[in-house]
């Protein structure tokens, strides 16, 4: 065993603690499915009452049985359990699968049990998979182990699954079953009481046969741990996730069915940062996976289309130019080639249309053409079976195309599956991903795209700025901490601000009138003045604000009125009143888990009428930090647009940076707002901000 | 018969010129497929050159065909075509499906050939399918009419289809097929030459067992014709199409393969006119089909969730509330009930979770409780089937509790469909609709909201304003037109929209600087002058306009400079210069074949950047332009944001309407911009406009 996993997924010989006679039991069922996937090794039930069951001999205590046992099945109430995996330890066990439910769900009494047999396992070194689970299934053909008790055979291939869901695992095992394409491992770990999702993924990573990870997680335990992981394996093998819980209401299901605690936009975020391909429908998971593991990962979007009837071609091109993949023409040379080999009626471009009458040996030239031009990153194919042309040869020379080129091709293969079952045999055997729709295929070929940016994408440099003045924020927060402020002082969070070298409009804090006076004409007219209180948050909803104060005079007025609208006691702050430039906001909000999550935006409407944000998971690197900036739908007025001059990117993706690190040193922060930034010129400055702890 | 199209779908007799003896020819697969499908008549195959194909006695013309014929396949090269059509006039055959391809799309002799056979047909009164075509099917158990070459042999059902393209209608009917939903009837006819798309959907409306009609077009001959015909049809059942050619690509593959000239846009809004189900994707559309064709419509958006597992649930539920559906909670005296007929473990609240474990009588009263509920108008149901529970008897439950409410159904089925066979045969005899992934059962459902919106909508009134003065526009539009000016001066663009009460920021037109000078006065400071000449369009491109004049000496110094950098010979369009409020833009294009196509939104960046705009059909009525402003993503702008007043919609719409009758009234106004408009308080203003004819 050269993983602490191998004993889960290549046991030799496992055991059902809890088997039972009954047909319709899990007990029994799970015996059924080691049975009929003919694992390779002994299978042991366990059970007190009876000598056999499905012609097994059964034996009272998992003590009594007489060889070595890699892994056992618990599937008895809740609190028998940690007894078993007592006797577990005892015998030598180095994996359990507890299918039983009714523990840290269902409340205390269900955690303190939980408790007690993941410290018993940890006595013994046993991991634990679930509870309240399925289980596993290895497809090796040396193994042959389905420890689980769904009811789906997949056939052994390239694809493995690990799902926190079992019904939803069960799902896209049945999928990828009824495509006729093999898997190679799945699991599904419920309550994931020891065994983590993370620790599947860097299994399945180093499985040399696993070419394609498909992930279902509603929870994550530890998010940073999963980010540094699977980091490593998105580098080598694509991960593919669906990104549940989107709305809040999905959201709120999610919670309450599996206790976890992570939002749905955090997930989505962790999945970016780890270079996971995500997806908001299984079926296109499913549809990627299978490109993926099947296929070459292009260098680009160009895309070649070979097509043998026309509007299923219009509907492609709709799909893949969508997804932002091109359509380069042919070259002169690939034309006066492709004249000499196609029949008269094609049309001989991109896409070329071989035209329904086409046989084996127009396809195998359109491919051979294609293949060989330098402009193309894959190949899309749509091929019709029609009754009126020698199908069986037409695949079989495009398959040997296929395979003779290095780019990807994908097929839409429109037919009557049991009619042309021997041409489809040939498109299997020679690995053509097939798809029933246009759409469908142009999509399994945007995932192949999509996992190539992932790839060539630069990752960028995280900056640690050495100017930043951290014990004196230290210091300032400590007491906010102390004094059990929770909202900062205006004074506090501009100086927090420039102690990290964020700009700010120049500002200075008076304690009464003659002060405010005073400093006033120190920054120069005009100037804001914002009564400076822990207890006024919307200080502009209350009266606290007076903004483009001219003169001493209007300074004054001002002052007096504040003072008497919400009393005295409050402290000023007197800041420059600068040209409204374009509104930039830039917030942090803390994360459970993970680090802050950063938002970037333009202020006022975009943010409030248009949602139109980005949001990352900090550090970020400045290539993060740029395409958050690049990312928003108004991108072109940070550009510049009808002569107005663009924004500073390069000051603006050094300050996301700034408040980035600010909010790593400090966690304590739970919630950062600048807003707005004016962005005037070449300038960036922070015109009002907001720090929660 | 009935119908001109009941010799087509009801054909007493078939017969196949250019019949054929080679087994891979159309020729022959035809006469297979009739043979195959069990043609409910006799078939006559003609070739002068054999005595009998695939058993049948062969005749050397039509005119040798001893009974009568109603419909007749053409597959001979098109110089031939027009000769047999004649032929089939005098047998008295009424139909003919011309398969052959090489005319009008081929150029100026093939729509000579296409002409001759139109009118040769006209004569005897035939209808055409074709040319270019596959021609059509009907499942009628009492016909059995398979006069197509596709291979996909449909059984009895409840969808019709009627594709321009039969590649992609094969791969719909190839869909429907796999899927083990029936079918009604099926028509692909290419070129259109005579029998039109809209035909085919009138007679598919008329048609009783045909609950739910499938469209594919890439162009529509008479789109006008077509929207009032199809309006009528979807209001008593669902119409669903494809939009193709979404993307200027596909549009393009689009008009070169079949030499349609109707751009991507304007489909949208056709098939939103006429009340049409549009889908960017067949799958789903063809999931749409099963569900429309099987269940009732429902009264509104608010949805039952029962499941037996709880990842699906998150999935169903993410995507059911971005379809904007709603789950409400159940009332005390469900849960009550509920209470005494759960398992211990049930989740009982909306998401209603029976868990795995359930048996046939829980989601028998979960059914039952669900669709008396008076806050649910449809149910939706996750069902996976545990290998240790009787789902026969649970499917028998579901659907005996289905078929006893009035409320739609659909499934997301989880299962192996080979070993839960029968099952499956039960919910399928039943007629849930069983998909079988969360997403795709829960977007089946959305349609059927969907329909329900198309059906229960306010239509709205056509307003004809009394009040415009048609006759003056009548003049400058003729006049213009006369002189071939395409580009009519700001003085004839503001008395058209004055002349259809549109209102306009008050101005004058000055032919001198003295002129200028005056009307300033009279108009009142600040105005703007623009350089009113045919010859510049973008004016203030070029120095031909000068805002916030505030002075008679500006206005001298603005004329003077005008009159030296664009030369003299211009007048001068003096206007009032108002306080800019929110920006709109307003336009008319017209459209070849429909009405005007108008546009509306915001200006400024929301219209260059974020392109958030919406477009429409005219004539409009109150209803639609309405909706035109409210669909719109900054729609919140509109009705006021941030202590900002919002515009007002009344007038808003006014101006839409008026702008639309007055593109109808006039189709030679070929553009028609008001850009900017000014909303300020509760005035709405046209600041700057143009039209081109």
């Amino acid at each position: 065993m050269n993983d602490a996993l191998d004993a889960l997924f290549k046991p030799r010989a496992v055991a059902l603690i809890g088997a039972s006679a009954k047909e319709l039991s899990i007990g029994n069922v799970i015996i059924k499915n080691l049975i009929h996937y003919r694992f390779n090794g002994p299978v042991y039930p366990i059970n007190p009452k009876v000598d056999e069951i499905r012609g097994l001999k059964a034996y009272p205590s998992i003590l009594d049985v007489p060889g070595e046992v890699d892994l056992a099945h618990i599937v008895i109430p809740p609190p028998f359990v940690p007894e078993e995996v007592e006797n577990c330890g005892k015998k030598g066990i180095k994996a359990i699968i507890i299918n039983t439910a009714g523990f840290k769900e269902m409340g205390a009494e269900g955690q303190a049990l939980e408790n007690d047999f993941l410290k018993r396992a940890a006595k013994y070194g046993i991991r634990i998979v679930g509870p309240n689970c399925q289980g596993i299934i290895n497809s090796d053909p040396a193994i042959n182990a389905y420890c689980n008790f769904t009811f789906t055979f997949p056939h052994p291939g390239h694809i493995s699954v690990v799902a926190q869901s079992g019904g939803v695992g069960a799902v896209l095992m049945q999928a990828f079953h009824d495509m006729g394409v093999g898997q190679r491992m799945y699991a599904s770990n419920g309550n994931g009481s020891d065994v983590s999702i993370t620790e599947f993924i860097s299994y399945y990573g180093k499985d040399e046969e696993t070419r394609a990870i498909v992930l279902y997680a509603e929870s994550l335990g530890n998010p940073l741990e999963f980010i540094e992981v699977v980091k490593k394996v998105t580098a080598r093998k694509p991960v593919l996730a669906i990104t549940a819980g989107r709305t809040d209401k999905g959201a709120e299901a999610s919670r309450s069915h599996i206790g976890g605690l992570a939002g749905s936009i955090s997930m989505d975020l962790i999945y970016k940062k780890a270079g996971i391909l995500t997806f908001h429908n299984q079926e296109e998971l499913c549809h990627a996976a299978v490109a993926l593991s099947s296929q070459p990962v292009p260098k680009g979007n160009r895309v070649g289309i070979i097509t043998n009837t026309g509007g299923p071609s219009v509907i492609a091109i709709d799909e893949l130019v969508s997804c932002g993949l091109t359509l380069p023409p042919l070259s002169a040379n690939a034309i006066e080639t492709l004249k000499g080999t196609m029949l008269e009626s094609a049309s001989i471009r991109n896409p070329l249309d071989v035209v329904a009458t086409a046989g084996p040996l127009h396809f195998r030239s359109a491919l051979e053409v294609m293949m060989n031009e330098e402009q193309y990153d894959s190949i899309y194919l749509n091929f019709v079976t029609p009754p009126f042309v020698d199908c069986e040869s037409v695949a079989r020379e495009i398959t040997s195309a296929a395979r003779a080129g290095n780019k990807p091709v994908v097929c839409n293969y429109m037919t009557d599956k049991q009619e042309w079952r021997s041409t489809s045999a040939i498109l299997k055997e020679g690995k053509i991903p097939c798809f029933d729709f246009a759409e469908t295929a142009a999509r399994a070929l945007y995932s192949l795209v999509r996992y190539n940016s992932i790839l060539s994408s630069e990752k960028g440099k995280i900056k640690l700025f050495a100017d930043v003045e951290k014990e004196r924020v230290r210091m300032i927060l400590t007491d906010a901490h102390h004094q059990n402020r929770e909202v900062l002082s205006a004074h506090d969070v501009y100086s927090i601000l420039d102690a990290y070298k964020i700009p700010v409009a120049p500002w200075k804090v008076a304690s009464d009138v003659k002060e405010v006076v005073y400093v006033a004409g120190q920054i120069g007219f005009p100037v804001v003045i914002k009564a400076d209180s822990e207890q006024i948050i919307h200080k502009s909803d209350v009266g606290g604000v007076a903004v483009n104060i001219m003169t001493t005079a209007e300074a004054n007025a001002a002052v007096e009125k504040m003072k008497s609208t919400l009393g005295g006691g409050m402290r000023f702050l007197v800041q420059k009143c600068l040209v409204p430039g374009r509104e930039l906001i830039i917030g942090a909000k803390a994360s459970p888990g993970t680090g802050p999550i950063i938002m970037f935006g333009l202020g006022g409407i975009f943010v409030e009428v248009l949602k139109d944000v980005a949001f990352a998971i900090s550090p970020l690197s400045d290539t993060e930090a740029s395409e958050m900036i690049s990312s928003i739908k108004a991108a072109a007025l940070i550009n510049g647009f009808r002569g107005q001059k663009g924004i500073n990117k390069a000051k603006t993706v050094e300050i996301i940076q700034r408040i980035s690190m600010l909010c790593n040193d400090f966690p304590i922060i739970k919630e950062l707002d600048l807003n707005p930034l004016f962005a005037t010129g070449d300038d960036i400055c922070v015109v009002d901000a907001r720090i929660i702890l």
